[in-house]
């Protein structure tokens, strides 16, 4: 098949991703009207979504699209994942079909899917997200899968842009937070890429033992290499990282290497609740000005306080809102046009 | 924040309700078209709705607009609302967030949030919808909260005037009726709000202690003399407030002062199961001609008998018809043009 | 009422259902823009859906229209479908209020209600559709039923002529496949009538005792008297049946002799397990080339093998593609234009 899918940024070249945020700049200034007229897309959430859907949905709709909002296992059928099973079970379609169909309805398919429990080993394959690239005939976007949350990547890079100008060299913590649940890594992971593609020095404080996904790392190693930036810091002590940080990004996430094994990762994470963006530590930032970043949801006071949410320093609210323009000259750039 | 919120009808003026009912009646003569080419507004349902969302949705897209349809803890996150909570429970998300990021996505936000137990005094603060409205930079709906339902307010007032004419000094008879569970008091206060602000004589007909909530009872008695009506009469026989009525609006709800006490609750509810709006009682009505409303959904049988619902004095599904024509007018008023 | 619904196909004349044909034809030819401009189409599911939902959504966007999505119980209310009942129980809006009140907004109403349990006798009456058909002012289509699937018929009609050219004389067989649930027999029952329609020699494969509604099988032998076609076979070895065939509909369904069953019905289809369409069957169709085709969704090894599905043999993607193009010649034709 004769198509491009947008399943992670990396995928893409640099110069591609350069020409991405170009238009974004264009679309969020009003420049770029229409381009999706009769474009339909699909979006398929196996998982829940409050951001991705509303700009998805408002981003085709304000270009001339329109965007179909597909639940399997609540209003439509519950997919069965794994080839050449004999679906006697649970599972009423295989993502075989459903990739295929929507490919004939729709001009890209999009798909959100969550890890969902297993091994890692299992779960790093994005296996949904991977089906439905390998089935569809149509472009496929990913919305989130196990490894990558690529539309939130495209925002982070904008924002960063946005809100620091110049981000060559400058400083970049992704720093972890405490949260009741174990978190998939596709936005940590995203949001380092995001800022090494930007050019910046990045730093990732997190527990001793809270790793990522061994390729990925080597990813964002490699990322930074060919972005010219420098090479990352993996760090212990959040405080010491933050001092003099242009940008912080807060985010939970559970260790890989205990990925799936609930009490271990209780009693692992019972050791680091006070992992927690405070005001205190903002106040540490470059000149007490670095900005807060999150890709939303967040938990109040528990991955971020209220004092940094409501304060001048965060930017997650525009971060949000970026979702917007990023995707809608993502679409246009797959799917439509910028006459 | 500069914006204009829409929370209840009698946040605007006389001249502003007056004039957004003129404008229904030329929308439903089909005089208006388009007016909401590249709006969104953003709908967030925490309660089911048919009718809500339907018309809301076919209004948005008759003029040119979108509506995205979102149900936290459905689709989308479950969303947090008290303020300054450690949220490390159940909720992922907060409102404040929620109505932010939305307010960036849409032209307006409108929002669906019935009481959920715990005390009235608590329900009574409508906390979500004052939270959507005070965290949201663009114009918020109230679809019906714990102490209003405007948009079904504003549809009673359009079906009162356009079913008797002249409205004023005429007979309006809101009665209470039975139903399996206490339901919340917003339409019987809208209903009253309505009948009060169209000059109509009103009489509320319930069982004994069947109170509504004191502040509202104030507030349509305060309505009811701007308006120029008659004082609102309270009564306890169903029968003799019907005779003679121009309008009966049969409503079940759950006296506030056993709000979310279930077993009292049954207690009470158990001696009025006899309150049912029958064909006989609106045989009575002036001329025998009355007509009768309903916000619907109606438990048929159970507060309003089929004679009734199928017969020729019924209203109810003009009355769910103007729904669309009177938010047609708000969503032109308030985000639109009507050239 | 003066109106036209789509309940069943053969409610239509021989020659309205080839005339909506060939406009389907025009349209997936892409020679027919617009023609269902400010036009809403409200769609009811009381069961869930992929294919349906997305081409219908899909058909009225890409002719300037919209649909609005309902799944009652779910976003709305949980429907009654009993006349005359008090409705005390768990039912909070009656059928005949949400047609009602959906005539008002939309311009047609299509529903999905399959059988739900009870007995055969009950269930054959379609009374959730035929209330809507009832009660609603406007058209009402089927968008699958206790009887009939007529959406899906004119798409296998669709591709019959689409993949075979000339269909008269052509063998067809509908063969039973085994499958973990008794599902419903409209499409069974509508495979069939799509194929006498086309005049097609119907050979209907099942064991023993898999017998549809008899009212359905005296149809299916009428509209092949009508349409010139030989007299349906019915027979039980599905080898033999498959031999030569033009076009292979495989479908599971369960004996309405012992509909809603339970143990009875495990204890029948145990017996079948190996009625499934593989390779090895398709191989016998005519010069090994015999088309297969099913509705979707499918249990893959279950209902149709692995190596039928990614063959070459199938067309279920070009049918179900056909869904869209024959439903955008329906919409077109009941409440739209085509210039």
């Amino acid at each position: 098949m004769n198509k491009r899918d947008f399943l992670a940024v990396e995928d893409w070249s640099f110069a591609e991703i350069e020409a991405l945020l170009a238009l974004a700049a264009r679309v969020k200034r009003g420049e770029v009207l229409g381009g999706l007229e009769r474009k339909v897309l699909a979006m398929v959430f196996l998982d829940p979504s409050l951001r991705t859907r509303t700009s998805f949905e408002t981003g085709m709709f304000l270009h001339g699209g329109h965007a179909v909002v597909l639940e399997p296992g609540k209003g439509s059928w519950v997919l069965e994942t794994e080839d050449g099973v004999v679906m006697d079970g649970d599972t009423v379609e295989h993502v075989t079909e459903a990739a295929r169909v929507l490919g004939r309805y729709a001009d890209a398919v999009a798909v959100r899917s969550f890890p969902r429990g297993g091994d890692w080993a299992t779960a790093r394959q994005d296996a949904v997200l991977q089906q439905f690239a390998r089935h569809c005939e149509k472009p496929v976007i990913n919305l989130e899968s196990s490894r990558r949350h690529p539309c939130q990547e495209l925002a982070d890079a904008f924002t960063l842009r946005e809100k620091l100008g110049e981000t060559r060299g400058k400083k970049f913590v992704l720093t972890w937070a405490w949260h009741p649940k174990a978190l998939p890594t596709a936005v940590p992971v995203s949001a380092a890429l995001a800022a090494v593609r930007m050019g910046m020095d990045l730093t990732i404080a997190a527990p001793e033992g809270c790793d990522l996904d061994p390729e990925d790392v080597r990813r964002i190693g490699e990322l930074s290499t060919e972005a010219g930036s420098a090479a990352p810091a993996f760090v212990h002590d959040q405080a010491a990282a933050l001092a003099g940080a242009d940008a912080v990004y807060a985010k939970s996430w559970g260790p890989v290497s205990i990925y799936g094994q609930a009490e271990t990762q209780r009693t692992w994470f019972d050791r680091y609740r006070d992992w927690r963006l405070t005001a205190d530590l903002m106040a540490t930032t470059r000149d007490g000005r670095g900005i807060a970043m999150h890709c939303l949801p967040v938990r109040r006071n528990v991955e971020i306080d209220d004092a940094v949410l409501d304060g001048p320093q965060s930017v997650v609210v525009d971060e949000a809102e970026n979702r917007l323009h990023v995707q809608r000259a993502l679409l246009l750039t797959m799917i439509g046009s910028t006459r």
